[in-house]
C-alpha cells in the first residue's frame, strides 16, 4: 500500500470470475474486505485469504466505507441497492457505493438519487477488458458521478484498472460502456461477414488477414478475434448471453432517446438467433456459425 | 533502381489521384512509362517528367511489357481490357497485365482467361491505403493470379506498396479486397452508432474515446475516423460513391455464392440514403449525418 493511501473497510458484492479477481486485488493491497455473494462457495478462496463473509448485502453496507458491486443483470443491481434490506436500506451516512456491473444508465441515475437522499455518494463504474483485464488489473473503468466521489474512489479503482476516466454525472459511466458495446456489436458482424465471405470464396483466411489486418479494417475484433474465428476457437472471451444483456440495455436507452440504431438492432437479432440455437454460452466470435449453417 | 532489376517498358492506364501517384513512383524508379487516361490533362505532369503519351489503351498495350490499369468501375475495366481495340485486342504475346482497380472478382477471372488465350499473363491486384498510401508508396496490394506472374510483377509492385501478398488464383485479389470492404462496412456503422449515441446521451465524445479507444472496440475506424466524426470533418479519405461501388460488387458476388450478408446489406442501404441526399462525395465517416438528421 502506498503511503498516501489508508487501508479502508471495503465491501465487495458479486464474486463471479471478474469480481473474484477484482476483490483479490483489493485484499492484496491491504484493505479490509467484507464480501457477499449469492453462491457462498465462490467466496471461499477470498475468505481463506482473510476476507470477512457477510450474510446479506445489507450486512456489507453496515460495516463498509466503500461498497463495490459486480453482479449480473440490472434486476440484480436494483434488488441489491434498492430492495428491502438492501444496500441503501442499511447504509450509514457517508458510505460510498460503486456499481461496476454493466447495467442501465437510467437505473444508475435512480441509485445516485436514492444514495444522495441517504447522505451517501454513488458512482456507476462499468469496466471493459474481460476476465483477463480483471485478473491482470488492467481494466478500463468508465465512471459516472460527481468529481468529489470520483476523487475518493479513484485510488481504490486504481488497484483494478489502468484507464480510469470520469465521464460526467451519474449514468455517464454506463452510457460510455454502452458506446463501447454499440461499436463492438456491428464490428463483430463485419469481421464475421468478411471471414465468412473469405471461406465461401475459397480464400485462405490466414492469408487474407495478412493483407487486410494492417489497414482500414484492422482492430481488436479482426486482429484478436479473427484468428480465433479462423481456427474455430469459439471459447468465450465474452459470453453471448452477457453481450445480449448489454445490447438490450443499449437499445432500450436509445429508444428512450428517440435514437434509431439499425446496426445494433441487426446485431441483436443475429445474436438472438445464436441464443435460440442454444449457443448463448459461446464467445461472441462464434457468430460465424450463423453464416456457415 | 536496384541492380537486380531491369528497366522495363511499363504501361499505365488510369491517372486519377491514386493512379498518378503510383505511376510517378514507377517513373522515379527508372522505368519507361507509356500512359493513357480518358482526360488527357491528368497526364500532363507525368509527360513533363518523361512519360510517353499514348492515344488509346490499345496503343499502350502495343509498346509495353507490363500494363497496369487503375480505372474507375468494373464497366471501365471491361471496356479497357475486352473492348474492341482494347488491351487484349492489341497485346503482343507475353505481355503482363495487372489490374489494380477495385473491380469484380468474376470479371478478373474472365480477363485472366482471355489473356491466357492471347498468350499473356494477368493479375488482379487491388489495393488499400487510399490517396495517402498511394502517395507514400505504402499500399497494401492483394494479388490474384499464378505464382510465375506474381514473381515477375512483384518487383514492380514493390515500388507502390509495402504489403504485397499473393492470395491465390485469378480473382482472389479482388475477393480479398471485398473481405476488407465487408469488414469496414459494418465497422463504420458501429463506430457511427456508438458516437451518435454518445452525443445523444450528452457525453463528451472525446472523453468517451479516451475510455473505449484502447480496448475491444478499438481499430482504425474508431481511432482514426472517430476523431474526424467528432470534429465534424467529413472530407473524403474515401468517397461514399466509391464505397457504394465496392459494396455493390461484394453483395453481387456474395449473392452468386448463395451467401447472405445482412450487415453488408444494411450498410449499403444506409449509404444509399446518403447518396440520395446528395452526399456521395463526402467521406465514409459522414454517415453520422444520417443519425443526426
Amino acid at each position: 500500500m502506498e503511503a498516501s493511501q489508508q487501508a479502508r473497510q471495503i465491501g465487495f458484492i458479486g464474486l463471479g470470475i471478474m469480481g473474484r479477481s477484482m476483490a483479490g486485488h483489493l485484499l492484496a493491497a491491504g484493505h479490509t474486505l467484507h464480501v457477499y455473494n449469492r453462491t457462498r462457495t465462490k467466496a471461499d478462496d477470498l475468505v481463506a485469504r482473510g476476507a470477512h463473509w457477510c450474510e446479506t448485502p445489507g450486512d456489507v453496507a453496515a460495516v463498509s466505507d466503500i461498497v463495490i458491486t459486480m453482479v449480473g443483470y440490472p434486476a440484480d443491481v436494483e434488488q441489491v441497492y434498492l430492495g428491502a434490506g438492501g444496500l441503501l436500506d442499511r447504509a450509514r451516512s457517508g458510505t460510498m457505493f460503486v456499481d461496476m456491473t454493466t447495467s442501465s444508465p437510467s437505473l444508475a441515475v435512480r441509485i445516485a438519487e436514492a444514495a444522495r437522499v441517504k447522505g451517501c455518494a454513488s458512482l456507476d463504474a462499468p469496466v471493459s477488458g474481460g476476465d483477463i483485464g480483471a485478473r491482470d488489473a488492467k481494466l478500463s473503468i468508465m465512471v459516472g458521478g460527481d468529481q468529489a466521489a470520483f476523487d475518493t474512489a479513484e485510488p481504490v479503482l486504481r488497484h483494478m484498472g489502468t484507464s480510469i476516466v470520469l465521464q460526467g454525472g451519474p449514468g455517464t459511466g454506463q452510457h460510455t460502456k454502452m458506446c463501447n458495446q454499440i461499436v463492438i456489436a456491428s464490428t463483430i458482424v463485419g469481421v464475421t461477414e468478411g471471414l465468412a465471405y473469405a471461406r465461401r470464396a475459397g480464400l485462405h483466411p490466414e492469408t487474407v488477414l495478412k493483407s487486410i489486418g494492417g489497414g482500414a479494417a484492422s482492430g481488436f475484433q479482426l486482429n484478436v478475434l479473427g484468428p480465433r474465428i479462423i481456427q474455430g476457437d469459439f471459447a468465450p472471451g465474452f459470453f453471448i448471453e452477457h453481450f445480449l444483456k448489454d445490447l438490450g440495455i443499449a437499445l432500450g436507452e436509445a429508444a428512450q432517446m428517440g435514437l434509431e440504431l439499425p446496426g445494433l438492432s441487426l446485431a441483436r437479432r443475429l445474436y438472438e438467433q445464436m441464443a435460440a440455437r442454444g449457443l448463448e454460452r459461446d464467445g461472441t466470435q462464434a457468430l460465424l456459425k450463423l453464416y456457415e449453417a
